[in-house]
């Protein structure tokens, strides 16, 4: 029997809905210092000054129930910190401070501290200073033993021409790898491996000398090092950061209507970890696509001849495919493979 | 049967100690752009030009549990903005943007919709951009129906002088009414009214024409609306936001060692739903005024004289104590009454 995610308990439609009837809202708040639209990776707020502030807000979702099963609490906080800075620089900025919340039913200090140590850790691996928290005991609210943490990031916009996102027709799509799930698609991947696979976080990941419990909470890249010289430089003219949604969610955001984004199959390698939910849930490639980032944490942009030097820079950066016309409804494709 | 706040669920030693040992994973992170220290209202962050932003994270707390009872999603979030709003006055800030965090066990669009009507209202009346938000459907986190809700803002340092808390001995405290419980110490007023009093939100609340829902769904005042204008002429040496803590934890942080904060007690109307509290749980009058605010919101420390004008511009600032020489162990006594 094939799962799908809402057999996984997450409804894309109803969020879909809901994100709709949100945006008038959004609009009936706007002041003059925003600058950009919703729904973006990020808000741009301008201040006086001509400077310009990125911020945004995530939180590490159902990855944290794997946390609980492997009572391992010191990672969660690295993987928030890295997500919200790729959202960010995805909008051309680089971190300035992080907050973060914190909340559960029943307060252990220890949990807390290993939660907050890996918050810290991401923070000054990113650069970024831990501004300010909250810790919240709400009994009755969440189920035993599981918390949630969310983080706010904002940053300092300083590759305007990331943010313009001024893609062209033949232009090369750079593809990073993922370290694995990172932080999107762990209701689903947890249906599999724990419900379907009946695995559970100390037994080993088949085929890989690590158990089920390391290979899920393996931490989300942060790209600003690998990316920000390439940034500078000028090399790159828009940043995808693959998270819910996928390669098409993701890259579609950031394309103009005119443009598709052609990526080609087998020119990166997909991970084992998604041949395996792919196979053990009898899931569509289609849906793979659209829930996992299947190996790429972040696409970027560049023209033809800043490829090269690009490619010197970055050890992993690949060529995954082209900015082409758009033909038809999909915003991406996807060809040969 | 005395009831205290560990008896419902909430275990503030626990926090505490959360809190000492976060502090020097928070300082590990610290970088050149930061200005405050940690356990204020809101962090401080200098930006290059001389500009100064204030942020500040929180949640609604199990006042959503009222939300969810009641069937009422539209206020908590004008509730989360107002807190919002408050802690970064307190730092002398004004607020410029705000981003919101909804989680959940299963989505729900109307109820998403309703709760973020309320974040944007609360937004436009504080005249500030609700610049991102993030929506989460987290399978198995939730208990049935409930929802979290955490908000951020980012503000402008303003008032330089409501920051530096320049207080004196001999300086006037003024307190602004609170519309009621506003959005601390509800698990304790849950336990009482839910579960000792066994009312319903539907019920009438003893001695006014509101239910139970009505009364402790009271929107959590804004201050910025009544106290701008008097940090602006320079009226105000500081501020502290009554939450959780009460009027002993807050008036703690924003004094010197050397003072203490001398509170006559009469001189305000405390709002019978806290007799009803303190009688129905048997609570003793310390732990009322460390879990709620009593009847005041917002306490200003003022300069003698400054009192009157600030009180024929503010029509609700009452004269409620004074700054004293700190003697013994508490900065805040009560006198009188």
């Amino acid at each position: 029997m094939s799962l799908s995610y809402r057999d996984a308990g997450v409804d894309r439609d109803a969020a879909a809905i809901a994100k709709l009837r949100m945006r008038e809202l959004v609009d009936s708040t706007r002041t003059d210092a925003v600058r950009a639209g919703f729904g973006s990776f990020g808000g741009h707020l301008a201040l006086a000054e001509g400077e310009e502030l990125v911020a945004s807000v995530d939180g590490v979702g159902t990855k944290l129930e794997v946390a609980v099963r492997a009572g391992r609490h010191d990672t969660v906080g690295e993987d928030l910190v890295n997500h919200c800075v790729n959202d960010i620089l995805a909008e051309g900025a680089v971190p300035l401070a992080f907050l973060d919340y914190f909340a559960c039913g029943k307060l252990d200090p220890e949990v807390v501290v290993e939660v907050v140590r890996g918050v810290a850790r991401g923070c000054r691996r990113n650069g970024c200073a831990l501004l300010g928290g909250e810790t919240a005991e709400m009994p009755g609210f969440y189920r035993g033993g599981v918390y949630d943490l969310v983080g706010f990031i904002v940053g300092r916009l300083e590759f305007p021409a990331v943010a313009a996102r001024e893609v062209r027709g033949g232009d090369v799509l750079i593809g990073l790898e993922s370290s694995g799930i990172h932080t999107n698609g762990f209701s689903f991947a947890r249906a599999v491996i724990f419900g379907r696979m009946g695995l559970e976080v100390g037994d080993p990941w088949p085929g890989l000398p690590a158990s089920v419990g390391e290979v899920l909470l393996r931490v989300h890249r942060s790209y600003l090092g690998p990316l920000r010289e390439e940034c500078a430089a000028g090399r790159v003219r828009a940043l995808a950061h693959i998270t819910g949604g996928g390669i098409p969610g993701k890259m579609s955001a950031i394309l103009p209507e005119h443009l598709g984004a052609d990526f080609q199959r087998g020119s990166w390698t997909v991970p084992r970890i998604f041949d395996i939910i792919q196979h053990e849930g009898d899931v569509s490639t289609e849906e793979m696509y659209e829930v996992f980032n299947m190996g790429l944490g972040m696409v970027a942009v560049c023209p033809e001849d800043n490829v090269s030097p690009f490619q010197e820079q970055v050890p992993d950066a690949q060529i995954v495919g082209r900015i082409i016309p758009r033909e038809g409804d999909a915003h991406v494709t996807f060809s040969g493979g």
